[in-house]
C-alpha cells in the first residue's frame, strides 16, 4: 500500500463515520422532538441496521491493517494525521472487540429504552423501565470486559469517557470535595435561607422562549449555525462546526430552569462552533472529552451565568421580558436567588455548591451495580437512601428520584463523574483566565467576547487535535481540585455571610 | 445458493434499504423544518456519502445475482416475495446503470439545490437557481439515457414515475381534458364571479394550527402515528405504516390554503397508514405509484374536502375556530368560495377545474427542456408565455412563476403529470365507490369512515403488493378520462349555472 492511498482511505473512512453519525443523530433528534409517540419500533429497526452497517465498516479487519500501516509510517504523518491515527486506533480496539450482533442489539435497546424511560418518568413507573435498565447495565458490564478484561469493569467504563479515569482517582476527588464542601453546606443550613420565591411565579412559556433567544444572542451564538429546540431533557447535538443544536425544557413556574439550561447547552454549543475547520469530518471534530465539554457548559452556566456582573448586565433586559414578575426585584436579589444553596432533589436544577453531591450519588450507584454489589431493581431504594444521607432530603417519587436523568436510558454509564470533573476544571480555567485577561468589566457590560476568546484560544479551537490531557494542561496547568473548592467556599461564604 | 438463504438475503437487503431511507428522510425532514439556515454544506457531505453507501449496497453485482437466482425460483416464492423480486429487479436495473460517482454527485446536488431554491424563491432570483436547475435537468437527461437508451429521454423519465407512461399518452390525455374543460372555463369567465373575499381576511396562524388538528381528527388520522409540521412547501413523508409526517404552510390572509393542503397531505398519509403490516420494511411498503398516491390525496382534498356535504359537516366547527371571520358566512357561501374557478398563478392553490392546466404547463416545459427544445435559462419566459396562453394571466414575478414548486430542486422531473392523472383516477374511484356504498349521508355527518374504508379495501392496504396497473384496475376498472371531465363539467355547470 502507498502512503498516499492509505491517507485517502483514512479520510474516506472518517467521512463515512461522520455520515453515519449525522444519520443516527438526525433520527434521534427527530425522535425526541417531533416524532409521533408510537413510532419507536420502526425507528429502532432502522437505527439497529445503521449501527450494524457503521460497525461493520469500522470493525473491518482492513481498518485495523490500515491503522497499523499508518502507525508504522508515523514520522511521515502531519500532526493532525498522527492524532487521527492515534484516536482511531483507540476506538478501533474498543469497537472491534464488541461482536456485531451485540452491538446491533444494543443500538436497538438504546432506542427502545429511551422511549420507555420517557413513559416511565411521566408515569412514575420504575417497574416499567427496570427490565430495560437491567439489560443496559448488563450490556455495559459485558462491554467493560471487552474493553479491558484486566481492569475492574467500572474502571473500564470510566476510562471510556475519560481515559485513565478510575474509581481510585474519583474516590479521592469526591472525598476531597466532600471534605471541603460539606461543612459549608452544614453552616448554610444554620443560616437564614435566601428568598427565591419570585423565581417561581408564573412565567409564560412564550416569553421564556423569547428570553432564550436573547440569552443566545448575549452569548454570541450564531443562529445561522445553531438553533434551539424543546425536549424533555435538554441536550446539545453537534453535526459539525457549522451545525449545532441545543434544546431546553420550559417550566411555567421556574424561570431559572430553562434560563440556565440554555446557558449550559449554549456553552457546549459554543465549544463545538469554535472548533477549527481543519478537523471537520474527521474523528477529531467535536469536543475532546466529556469532562472538558462539561467544563465549558458549566463555565458559561455557573462561573459566568451565575456571577454578579453577568446578572447585573442582563437583568434590566430580563425585566422587559417579565415586567410583572420582576418589577419589585433587584439584580442583587436575583443573583442571590439563583445561587441559593439547598438540599434538593434534581441534579439539573441543583446549585453550584451541592451539585457535586448529586453526581457523587450517581457515581456510587453505578459503581455498586457494575461492581455486582447492587441489583438494578434495588436502585430506587439505594438512591433514596443516599439522597437522605448526603443531602438530607426524602425522595417523594422516582420521577424526581432515579428516573430523573436520561443518561442511563441512553447507555451512558460512567459518564456522570465528568460533570463533577468538568466543574472543577472550569474553576481552574477561570483563575487562569483572570490572570491573562480582565474579563469582568466586559461581562458586566454584557460582552462575553473576552471570555469566549480565551476559551476558544485555550480549549475550543483544538477539538480533538490535542489529547484531553494536553487541552487540560493548556487551559489549567496542573489540575488542582482545591482551586474549585476554594472558589465555592469563598463564593458561598460571601453569599451566606459565613 | 439455497432458496432459504437467498430469501434471508432478500429480506436483509430490503431492511437495509429501509434503514438508509429512514436516514436520508430524517436528515431531509430536519433540513426543511428546524435546521439552522447555513448548514447545507455539512449535510450535503453526509447525504452524499449515505447515498453512495446505499447505492453501493444495492448496485452490487451480488444483488443482481441474488435477484436472478430468485427469478429462476419464481414458482417457489409466495406472491409477496415474487412481487418483491419483480420490483427490486426493476429498480436494480435502473439503479445499477447509474455510475456511483454520478449518483453521489447527484445526491449532493439535490441537497444544495433545495437550499438554493428556497433562497431563490424568497428573493425572487431565478438567476441564483438557474445553474443548479441546469445541472438538475442535465443529470436527468443523462439518467434517462441510462434507464432506456431506446426511448425518447422524457419518455424514460415519465416511465420512472409511472411505468409505461409516455408523451404520446399524455398528449392525448391532456388534449382530451383541454377539449372538455376549456369551453367551461371560458363560459365561467363570462359569468358573475363567486365572492371569496371572506377567505382572505386575517386568519391568525395559531387558530389555523388548531383548525389543522381538527381536520386531521375529522379525517381519522391517528396522531400517535402521524404528526404535522410546517415547511415552505407542504409534503408527506412516510417512514413506515406506523410513522408518517405531513407538513403545511400557513398564510395569514388565506385560510383555504393550509386547510386544503392539510386535507391533501392527510390523504397521502391515510394511504401510507392503511398499508398492511406484511409489506413493511420491504420494497413494497409505501404507496404503489405517484399517480395512485396523488389520486388519494386529491380524493380527500377535492372529491370529499370540496364537496358540499363535507363542508356542511365541518362548517359549524370552523366557525368556532374563526368566529369573527365567519360570523356572516354560510356553509353554502363557503362551499362556493372554495370552489371558485379562476385563472390563477399558483398550482397548489388552483381550483379543481383549472388545476390540470397548471400541470400541463409544467409538462410542456419539461418535455421541451429534456427534448432539447428549450434552454433552462429560458424557462421563465416560456413559463410566463404559457400561463398567458392557457390561463390568460400575466405572471408578475418568478416567485409566483417558475420558482413556485419545489419539485425541480428535488430532482423530480417527469413527476408533475401524476397529479393530473391522479385527479382523473380519483374521479373514477368516486363513481365506483358511490355504486358500492352510500357515502354522502356519512360525510354530511362528518364521518369519513365509509370513504376511507372503501379506499383502504380497494387501494391502500395493498401498498406495492399489487402492481400499479392492478391497483388501478381494482379501484377503477378500465381507465376512462371522460368520467373525470364529466364530473368537473357537471360540478362547475351547477356552481356557475351554465
Amino acid at each position: 500500500m502507498e502512503l498516499k492511498e492509505a491517507l485517502e482511505q483514512l479520510s474516506l473512512l472518517q467521512k463515512k463515520m461522520y455520515a453515519y453519525n449525522v444519520a443516527s443523530s438526525s433520527i434521534y433528534l427527530d425522535a425526541v422532538t417531533v416524532a409521533p409517540s408510537d413510532t419507536a419500533e420502526g425507528r429502532g429497526e432502522a437505527l439497529g441496521i445503521l449501527a450494524g452497517e457503521s460497525h461493520k465498516l469500522f470493525a473491518d479487519p482492513a481498518v485495523g491493517e490500515l491503522l497499523a500501516f499508518l502507525r508504522e509510517h508515523k514520522q511521515e504523518l502531519t500532526q493532525l494525521q498522527a492524532r487521527q491515527v492515534e484516536e482511531l486506533s483507540r476506538s478501533y480496539r474498543q469497537l472491534s472487540v464488541i461482536p456485531q450482533d451485540e452491538y446491533m442489539e444494543y443500538a436497538k435497546l438504546t432506542n427502545e429504552a429511551d422511549a420507555v424511560w420517557h413513559k416511565a418518568k411521566e408515569t412514575n413507573d420504575f417497574a416499567l423501565f427496570c427490565p430495560y435498565l437491567e439489560k443496559m447495565f448488563a450490556f455495559n458490564r459485558k462491554f467493560a470486559g471487552y474493553y479491558d478484561a484486566d481492569k475492574a469493569p467500572y474502571d473500564a467504563l470510566l476510562s471510556e469517557y475519560e481515559r485513565g479515569l478510575s474509581m481510585e482517582y474519583l474516590d479521592r476527588f469526591f472525598g476531597q470535595v466532600r471534605e471541603a464542601l460539606v461543612p459549608v453546606i452544614h453552616a448554610i443550613n444554620e443560616k437564614e435561607q435566601i428568598d427565591d420565591s419570585f423565581l417561581h411565579q408564573h412565567y409564560p412559556i412564550d416569553a421564556q422562549r423569547k428570553f432564550s433567544d436573547y440569552l443566545m444572542e448575549v452569548m454570541g451564538l450564531d443562529r445561522t449555525h445553531c438553533t434551539i429546540g424543546e425536549t424533555e431533557h435538554p441536550f446539545t447535538l453537534n453535526f459539525n462546526n457549522k451545525d449545532v443544536r441545543i434544546t431546553t425544557h420550559y417550566l411555567e413556574d421556574n424561570v431559572a430552569s430553562s434560563m440556565y439550561s440554555v446557558i449550559h447547552e449554549g456553552g457546549h454549543a459554543m465549544y463545538e462552533l469554535n472548533i477549527d475547520d481543519d478537523v471537520q469530518y474527521t474523528c477529531l471534530a467535536g469536543g475532546v472529552s466529556m469532562s472538558i465539554h462539561e467544563s465549558q457548559s458549566r463555565f458559561y452556566e455557573n462561573l459566568i451565568g451565575r456571577s454578579k456582573p453577568f446578572i447585573e448586565a442582563i437583568f434590566p433586559k430580563m425585566q422587559e421580558f417579565f415586567p410583572e414578575q420582576l418589577k419589585n426585584v433587584t439584580a442583587e436579589q436575583f443573583y442571590r436567588a439563583v445561587n441559593k444553596a439547598e438540599l434538593s432533589l434534581v441534579r439539573t436544577e441543583a446549585d453550584e455548591l451541592t451539585y457535586c453531591l448529586h453526581v457523587m450519588i450517581r457515581y456510587e450507584i453505578e459503581k455498586a451495580v457494575i461492581g455486582g454489589k447492587l441489583e438494578v431493581r434495588d436502585i430506587p431504594a439505594e438512591w433514596n437512601r443516599l439522597y437522605k444521607e448526603y443531602l438530607g432530603v426524602d425522595v417523594p417519587d422516582d420521577r424526581r428520584g432515579c428516573l430523573q436523568d436520561s443518561h442511563w436510558s441512553g447507555g451512558l454509564i460512567g459518564y456522570f463523574p465528568s460533570y463533577a470533573l468538568g466543574s472543577a476544571y472550569g474553576a481552574q480555567m477561570l483563575r487562569n483566565m483572570e490572570q491573562d485577561v480582565e474579563i469582568w468589566p466586559s461581562v458586566a457590560a454584557g460582552d462575553l467576547s473576552p471570555v469566549t476568546g480565551w476559551l476558544k484560544e485555550k480549549v475550543h479551537r483544538f477539538g480533538g487535535s490535542l489529547t484531553p490531557a494536553d487541552v487540560l494542561k493548556n487551559a489549567c496547568g496542573e489540575f488542582d481540585p482545591s482551586i474549585y473548592t476554594d472558589y465555592l467556599v469563598k463564593k458561598y461564604s460571601e453569599l451566606y455571610q459565613l
